[in-house]
């Protein structure tokens, strides 16, 4: 049987509040399971534009990644936000590294083409090294990714890190019994999103389709959705949409929390 | 016999000309035995600063780090320069990982007591982790560190990198026959600081103090010089001081380039 290998996405809102990142760190330390993080970004790019004067640019809710946003998430993301989380995971006893995807040539991405809508530096991608990756593991280290990634010749790449997270989690499918987690800020994918208790427990490609035909899914789930049956469908045991604050509840536990997507 | 591991420490003013690091980078790339490289920080940080309106203060020379240079500086080292140089590397065919000294929990130091002078948020080294640097190094991975290193109690510290790259040549000393080198802009240690033919070929101690006395020792090698000396009595073969370009020279022909500093 292959061992369990735990992919945790924490997203933005988790990162920009530094007393719910600190107790999100504390679980994440207690999962004694093989493991690996994933980090949005959180608002701290958008502040630090604003006082550098880099104009932001988005474009359908996405951001546009000029040359020197570029150069700003890869500080803040790649710089501030890692080795912060690596040093307080080293307080909590885990052994952390903090990678982009250029790091142990992890996470190869392919420039998105300019047409129709030229994002600028944004990388979709291409292939996850999971030898490399497995490496890191077993030397037990607590692989902690940024979601940057790099095309081969040198370019870094701003990508999406629910993308990222998906294409790791199943990168590593071949080696472990791999588990997706994306952690967010509401307790699941709900059928209200004004009602907390409307949580939907259970997702599979059936009741997925019903779910969306009666408008019962916020938009804004559907990317993160698609991403998790992707993930599914090639080879990741299962994937959960759960609030932060539940993941090490959830895994430690066995016991249901938010939603689960399963073949 | 141990097997040969190469420390190399690049200056600031290779990281500020990018056509400088590149080429360092293709020529680091050549070195096929096991290496490590250790970067300082340049004039990214500091101009930066001023766009960020953070006010920076100079003591004797050195960077006064408070919680907001802190920040800065983990941006710019630990983020732009560190992810830039690995994906650069990995374009040359080297698998590279990005440290601090956080990253692997691999270089651990104690904050600079306050008396007599406060120079907040910097470290002075107090512990290599050489188990953990060891295992990257036999993944087959190339660390790249930058200069800032950790309490273990979540507290990022900004290090001096030369101190560091002897810190880590001494630890790694135990497993490898290390050679440390410093490549800056200087074609090694000179007699005469205005006359590039002045190169004094070797120091080892006894000249060392000759040297000084006559005054023929510029002030501001004097610090690498004891870091330099501090490493070849606790166990590193040779130190070298020399031109970033003629690193590879040095190494693939292992003739005579800069200044050599033996025990």
């Amino acid at each position: 049987m292959k061992q369990p290998l735990h992919i945790i996405k924490i997203g933005g809102n988790v990162i920009d509040d530094s007393e719910k990142l600190s107790a999100f760190l504390r679980n994440f330390s207690g999962i004694k399971e093989p493991k690996i993080l994933i980090h949005g970004g959180g608002k701290i790019a958008t502040e630090l534009a604003e006082k550098m004067d880099i104009p932001q640019q988005m474009i359908d809710g996405r951001r546009v990644t000029d040359a020197e946003t570029l150069k700003l998430i890869t500080m803040v993301y790649g710089g501030l936000i890692s080795k912060n989380i690596v040093a307080a995971l080293s307080a909590n006893g885990d052994t952390a590294i903090g990678l982009s995807g250029a790091d142990a040539n992890s996470v190869l991405a392919n420039k998105r083409p300019a047409n129709p809508i030229d994002f600028g530096f944004v990388g979709d991608v291409a292939a996850v090294n999971s030898e490399n990756i497995d490496k890191i593991l077993q030397a037990g280290f607590v692989p902690v990714f940024c979601a940057i990634t790099h095309d081969g010749n040198g370019q870094l790449l701003n990508t999406n890190a629910d993308t990222m997270a998906s294409a790791i989690a199943t990168a590593m499918s071949g080696n472990y019994e791999s588990f997706l987690y994306y952690c967010f800020e509401k307790k699941g994918v709900l059928e209200d999103v004004e009602n907390e208790d409307s949580i939907i427990p259970e997702i599979n490609p059936s009741n997925y389709e019903k779910l969306k035909e009666e408008g019962k899914i916020f938009q804004g789930m559907i990317p993160k959705l698609d991403n998790a049956f992707s993930a599914i469908q090639k080879g990741v045991r299962a994937v959960h949409i759960l609030q932060a604050e539940d993941l090490s509840s959830l895994i430690l536990t066995k016991r249901a929390y938010g939603t689960r997507i399963t073949a």
